[in-house]
């Protein structure tokens, strides 16, 4: 996943153009973290479902949970030439944004490796917005994720890096 | 997936509020399909960086294209919910947007089954758009998937849908 | 998974003794039923743990339900001969046995195909007792899974098979 | 897997009832082991056919002790918390017990990580029981795993456990 | 996998040159076959030892037998722009051949699909040939494949075809 | 995969004949490499094709090149007694040969691990070799590989090992 590159060049390629998994073994296996955001924007009658469902009958947040960690764990056979890494936590958590109206969802990835898990916790917040989806779409099928980023990543060469905020 | 609910109630519970894998044995078996779009918006100089690869070297797009079609192959075993489906095609499509700047992808999914590819269409269609993250990331870290939704989807009891654009 | 054997033949080997997965394209593709029951042995004080957990809070049958259903989809990269199945519903339901102590663990699996859902069933049953072990090993290292068995079967040649109650 | 909890407590839940993947990250890398068992039983017919085929044609222990050397490499995508862990050897045993009447399976699991193996233990020996349900199943579906359970762990901060016998 | 393409045109590309899985929805789901052959030729001492395991201690070739299986399961998340084909029956043979020295591997893969199973044959064939190679490579680790094709391959519009034998 | 094995025994068996995943965890974690080729032997007409495609439009070199390294990280599941293997690196390389007539595949895969990548770069060469047969044999169903072998190897206890060439 080469978080350690020099900015400038697209490190998934050779200089003659060809795509390859880039080489980490020269690097340290150190702790390192990424955090991702997901934003789902859904009907207020939908969010108001999901709320009540949290109470315990219905948890669409708890099966996007799991949908959330079992995608981070399946990340390197979804992502072409991300490297397999070694997870130690995931966690991830919702947060209800009435004025969306709707769900935001944040997972917290860590590892211990050559390289970090940015991609793993992308993975791991859009396969949980995307549950979200699968199990509300027979009520709302126009349910979309208006915002998927990574918020803050920790650890490997190009140290801590946190968004803007806006 | 369930795309023939009727509207008001989330099928993956029953009763009980447990979540399950929702019946769909009754329904015929017929030719579906869904269409789904994410929109990436990154650094211009990024974009123009993907817009030369497309000219054969370092082609992001091209990879990005068959992580999308791997991601619809892997559905059932990331969605938790989800249906195995019989997919017949898988198509990615990407437009440059110069105005985002970025990248629209567009994933289109057809399938002979019982219930529909939808999520099938949304993971390719999210997967595309995280292969592109995870190639560029190491010069541009905040590339954000600003949209990702449902456009269009065929077949089934509830027929033809089209998303309102906006 | 050749359900509809004659009795008295191992069918997974042909005559010289060699494994292969089983020929079942002369079969009609009918809809098919399996049930599986595992029932799970714990400490009083981790039972009372998970039917507290039940109220809301550290939800272990509800992530247990959730394995059940995804190891049913990985039955056939699980079991070595086993034929891919075309699953139309899973259901996992969990009763709790004061006196075992313990739960009884219930999968239905139904599919249409040419072969039965029994290995689903099974391996949807065990992949939640074994759920539900990962959860509480921590504080009962002991669990046990006393019983594992196909309940009952729907479908195909053979037809209706029902386990004589003991 | 967190074989090194303080017991009392359910370490896959957050102090809000969450589920998570626990973080092990500050725990050392070091040689684990774990052992499970599973019991089968079985119609005395049928465990003729499975001793004539040790001998050499129709060989179903060979079949099921391959099934369950997949079965421990697929723990982390089969139960839903469970960290990959780094596998260093995969035995699995069988032994004829006349009594039973059946086959007892015995997987021992290595790995050198900072959690341990249990989990894929426990996953090897169900496997590799299945496998046996799954090959004989023709001829006698009332087949029974009648025990499934941890047998021995070494390795860790809560260093051996041994199973009562009983 | 279009099998029934139109000679001349690479079908997994559209007309503006992007890969895409081929759209099959309209072609009639009938039975189809294909079998493939692997040659691996090793030392006269590798292939002794593989001979004497045969007998019942060390049995290489059932190892490869199921490894071939599997693979055939696995196909469609190796090949990128394959369709998941439904497999009715596989069987992987084996025939020792002194003067190659070596052994002939011929995988049959049957199907009830919209398209063939040509690529499941394949893998089927190639996994058993690189298993007897995973197996044997510590003590002879210069065994090769020294063929790998299609033998035969029925059913679907463009019907029976034979290799030539040379 | 005991790439240190000494000559002489099958690793991959216990004293008693039984298959098992060989004991690694006594070995030191340490850089290692795989070098893998295989020889795709066509029509002149379909390299003339795959020749043209390169120029940017039906790219099946690129599409293969992802075959292979996606197939790289398969290898555990698809081999049944081959170790989990920490790659760090993979690089798949084509070359055209016009005498063969055809296109020559070279896989390289690095790892940290106490076992080499082996079978990691064999199955990366076999898949991208099979991606270019299931890509062409709409046109040219009659391609073979007419040759797969490893041509070195480095790091372990047995150090490195360099095929002769003929």
């Amino acid at each position: 996943m080469a978080d350690d590159a020099s900015p400038g060049e697209l490190t998934h390629f050779d200089g003659a153009g060809a795509a390859h998994m880039v080489d980490v073994a020269a690097k340290p296996e150190t702790p390192r973290m990424a955090r991702a955001r997901a934003r789902v924007r859904m009907a207020p009658a939908t969010l108001t479902k999901i709320e009540a469902g949290a109470l315990g009958k219905g948890d669409v947040l708890g099966v996007a949970r799991l949908g959330g960690i079992s995608g981070a764990k399946q990340t390197a056979t979804q992502i072409p030439l991300c490297h397999p890494v070694r997870i130690t936590a995931v966690t991830i958590e919702f947060e209800i944004d009435a004025e969306l109206p709707g769900v935001v969802v944040e997972a917290t990835v860590e590892a211990v490796d050559r390289t970090g898990p940015e991609m793993e916790a992308m993975i791991a917040a859009s396969t949980a917005a995307l549950t979200i989806y699968d199990m509300c779409k027979a009520i709302d099928r126009g349910i979309e994720v208006v915002d998927l980023h990574l918020v803050e990543k920790r650890g490997g060469k190009s140290g801590h890096w946190l968004r803007d905020s806006k």
